[in-house]
């Protein structure tokens, strides 16, 4: 019981992990743990719409725990060039550190969700990672923009990161942000 | 998709929601939305501790929606002693309304999932309940009180609204809370 204690107070630090978007009406920037509240209920939601079919209690658990390792190396905007492979390399040594606080069991599937997830291979990996890669366009685009001006993100940076990934995970997701993100150039929300 | 797009949004606002106990080793309010998934990952954690076997997928479900109601009724600590009906059938008619934004299938899934944690009928909502009630209690016990302090709550209190249910849903884990909240309250940490 003990070492469960000090894993759920162990992840509480992902809460200071500060991602590069503000919170919807607020000047505050969201962080990673209710950032992995919030795309794991909008892949539930978006169950229906999934490339392939999907078991999405497993899509929903992988959500919650694919971004633990940023506990050690904090979140880097998904347009960064460099550094990427280093940083995985961190964070699996720190989910393996943070899933090693619990019974070996329940640590496996933890780490095993976390290595699903970074490996893509399978249909519920490619799912949860198109709802991870359009949240935070779903909030710029209701921000106006805030983190693509805020970071010098262009039109063409965005489009060439996320639509392979939600093209691949949830088509129809893709087809929509698609319009969305030439609207947005249209006005300036980015570059 | 553009209701899905608008549900994702709207529940942007729980991570609005504060509550009364602050993350650790910072001084912000921790909200509603980051703690709902804090006590998801909790309850997978605890999950054979569980009083009876429980569906897991069922039970982080649950807790990522549970709180959704508190858009529109803001947190309220669970040592108020009035006014609770009132603020359920609020967040009641707050959940019917959110989730009304979706698909009807996809919609009636999640107020169902509400439904069953309020209602405490179920092992998996007991359980879910028990996760729920135990988390600010290990923040504070982490916190040195914090919230206790801040809210002038006593030992008396805390055991008369969390025993029950915690040893109901989790054994064990009441157990373990028992003893360290006596000492708790030798160290001045509540009244």
């Amino acid at each position: 019981m003990q070492n469960i204690i000090e894993f759920a107070l162990e992840i509480d630090k992902l809460k200071q992990v500060t991602r590069k978007t503000r919170v919807l009406n607020s000047e505050r920037y969201e962080n990673s743990a209710e950032h992995s509240w919030q795309i794991a209920l909008l892949a539930a939601s978006l169950q229906s719409y999934a490339a392939e079919p999907v078991d999405i209690n497993q899509v929903v658990m992988m959500l919650l725990v694919h971004d633990i390792g940023e506990i050690e190396t904090g979140d880097t905007i998904v347009y960064a060039e460099s550094g990427w492979e280093e940083r995985k390399a961190h964070e699996l040594a720190c989910v393996t550190r943070i899933f090693g606080m619990l019974a070996p069991e329940q640590g496996a599937r933890f780490l095993d969700l976390w290595k699903e997830f970074e490996a893509g291979e399978t249909a519920e990996a490619r799912f949860a990672n198109a709802a991870d890669r359009a949240m935070p366009v779903l909030l710029n685009l209701a921000n106006h923009g805030q983190s693509w001006l805020e970071n010098g993100i262009r039109h063409e940076q965005v489009v060439k990161r996320i639509a392979p990934p939600i093209r691949e995970g949830c088509p129809a997701l893709w087809e929509y942000l698609e319009g969305r993100l030439l609207d947005a150039k249209a006005k300036g929300w980015l570059g």
